[in-house]
């Protein structure tokens, strides 16, 4: 069985050191930006310099303050801005969350109906655009060559993806040296965020797709090998090159096409961001390695494929799914990512609060669908046991 | 060293069994098509008859005939036609060739020059083309997600590269079933020219592209795996899935971002094709083994890469370049594909006058261009010992 797949993937890549100066060329020349930000980390590490030269006389407008996990009440601030200025084009400059929040902004600047929060919910369809492009300066998302994004409401703690076409960015520029100043922490999550966008593609159940599973393959090979040099050496321009490629493509389509896919690490850590305001990256790290263990029978030749040909382990069947277990959650740990919820203070009563939730959402998760709420709460104990 | 790219492919591609009937979402109701089809195989094979099924009630009018090696001669019958018929949009069914040959046209048609034969050799540049859209029938020469073409001219025995935004296909429809009924021998054509594709971008030296080194080694092993077994069994959907999305991913790109590049082999390949008649495929299996013998010395720290990672090779260093090199002219002769130019009744006659051919080009090839003409020469004597 090798399934049927579409694939267009219409972003632009700018790789490489001095590409923010190839800025204005990918905006057109009339256009009235609104360039958008996050916390102002673009200020301290040269970024913000590097875009508004090349922007030189350029109509810009800025809005700053996206937070991570960025909210739906900062980001309808920036709609509002962007209608009552005319905006014509958002310039995101940031990581994945400015990029995700830019997104949402995008489709929400022309979006007609009354509560813009529909967009993200599905249940109203935005129909047009404003086009954007991006400056990343944190991998880890795969935003920047994606339709994706993931969306809060802090009033009601709920944590949603949105997406569709009319949200590519236009362009991405992706400088390896506006990485350099990035707290060892955000690295790590970087890393593991990559690392676990290739794991709910791969770590399904075989279909007989080589190419795409070789490519999951090298992309999880490559993030192990250049983990440690890039977080001892920040500097070093060719591992965080290498992990900044690594993090775009394991979430830009080339390792999914008609492959099963997971993705329940994910709904599950929502949950956790959303009652605990834990790192992103952080609950996916106590959420997988426990859902493999669970799911260890349904999983069983993908992670005995996984455990010789990323982790070259050898030994009875059983022996390399444990293995290949326990590699996973070990190289966690070694980009200092507990992999305990407890760790975090998730307990029985926060389970039972995102096992209501997913009861609420009256929908399963996983590859076959049979991650039920019920699931959810027993894989999120072995993560507090 | 990490090479800076700029990357962008906006090809739509619609993979799998029953692909063909979507053909008529892709192309705009109003279109006046031409169906470009080679030497009349989709007559055979079932293709055209999809094809018209899918494409019922739109206004289509026909060009077949497009060769082996599209020439300049019959593909300017083509463009006589369409621009008296008025045609907006152009769908290619069939292999490379015909792909190839319908970039052409895309860019002729409308170009206002008095000879269009400057397209090809880039003397005039086009400013516009008709967009034109695939339906892949033959997986070998990656024409299907990529903007280049190769087209010859009988009067002057020329064989050029083309290529460039405007010529990308709006889609390409790729169903395996299609090729079930190839002929072994343009099987095996096809599976050489897709590894001979991934080796010109890879078997050069080493930049630190993990990625980029670590898909292609992905591609390469793909295709070995998949080889014995298409060849076999042509109904063996998964083998030939595999052969062909990896054949389409051996030249879209992807492998080969900021990495450096050969192209020696098919510069000098299309040399013997223009002289010779030879299949452009078996042109390439017998210049590479001898070029990476004339070049080991350059090419060493790729080649022991190669031998280890996709041939499993152990022993020194010596020995991996020695085996390397011995394994790839061994998989093109398990493909039935000789690795001698001798078997083509090239000999020292045909060889001067490719060296000549090269004197007048003025310029060397390969990633450090070196192949000179005498170095192409001394490679072709290799292939004639």
């Amino acid at each position: 069985m090798f399934n049927n797949f579409v694939y267009q993937n219409p972003v632009k890549i700018l790789f490489g050191k001095g590409q923010i100066a190839q800025l204005s060329k990918q905006i057109p020349a009339d256009a009235k930006i609104l360039l958008t930000y996050g916390g102002g980390s673009i200020f301290q590490n040269g970024v913000y310099e590097q875009v508004k030269t090349a922007l030189e006389g350029r109509n810009i407008v800025e809005f700053g303050g996206i937070e991570a996990n960025p909210t739906y009440e900062t980001l309808m601030q920036a709609v509002e801005l962007g209608r009552k200025e005319g905006i014509t084009f958002l310039l995101a400059v940031g990581g994945g969350s400015v990029l995700d929040g830019t997104k949402f902004i995008a489709a929400a600047i022309p979006f007609e109906g009354e509560d813009a929060w529909q967009i993200v919910t599905g249940k109203e369809k935005y129909k047009t655009a404003i086009p954007l492009g991006a400056v990343l300066t944190l991998p880890a998302t795969g935003s920047e060559m994606n339709y994706y994004a993931v969306i809060s409401k802090k009033s009601t703690h709920e944590k949603k993806g949105m997406g569709g076409p009319l949200v590519y960015p236009k362009f991405s520029i992706l400088d390896p040296e506006t990485t350099y100043s990035l707290p060892p922490r955000q690295i790590a999550n970087g890393i593991a965020d990559a690392f676990t966008h290739v794991m709910e593609q791969y770590m399904t159940y075989p279909v007989d797709a080589q190419i795409q599973d070789r490519f999951a393959e090298s992309v999880i090979q490559t993030l192990i090998e250049v983990a440690p040099k890039t977080l001892e050496n920040p500097t070093d321009y060719e591992a965080r090159a290498n992990f900044m490629w690594a993090a775009t493509v394991a979430l830009n389509g080339w390792i999914g096409l008609g492959v099963p896919q997971d993705w329940a690490t994910h709904q599950i850590g929502h949950e956790i961001t959303a009652f605990h305001g834990v790192d992103h990256a952080r609950t996916l790290a106590v959420v997988l390695p426990h859902l493999l263990q669970y799911k260890k029978a349904d999983k069983r030749a993908k992670l005995i494929q996984y455990a010789k040909r990323v982790w070259n382990l050898s030994g009875t069947d059983d022996e390399l799914v444990a293995g290949a277990i326990q590699k996973t959650g070990e190289f966690y740990e070694s980009l200092g990512l507990p992999i305990k919820a407890s760790e975090y203070g998730v307990n029985k009563e926060t389970i039972e609060k995102i096992k209501q939730r997913f009861v609420e959402r009256g929908m399963n998760f996983g590859e076959k669908a049979d991650i039920t709420p019920e699931v959810v709460a027993e894989i999120l104990e072995m993560s507090i046991a």
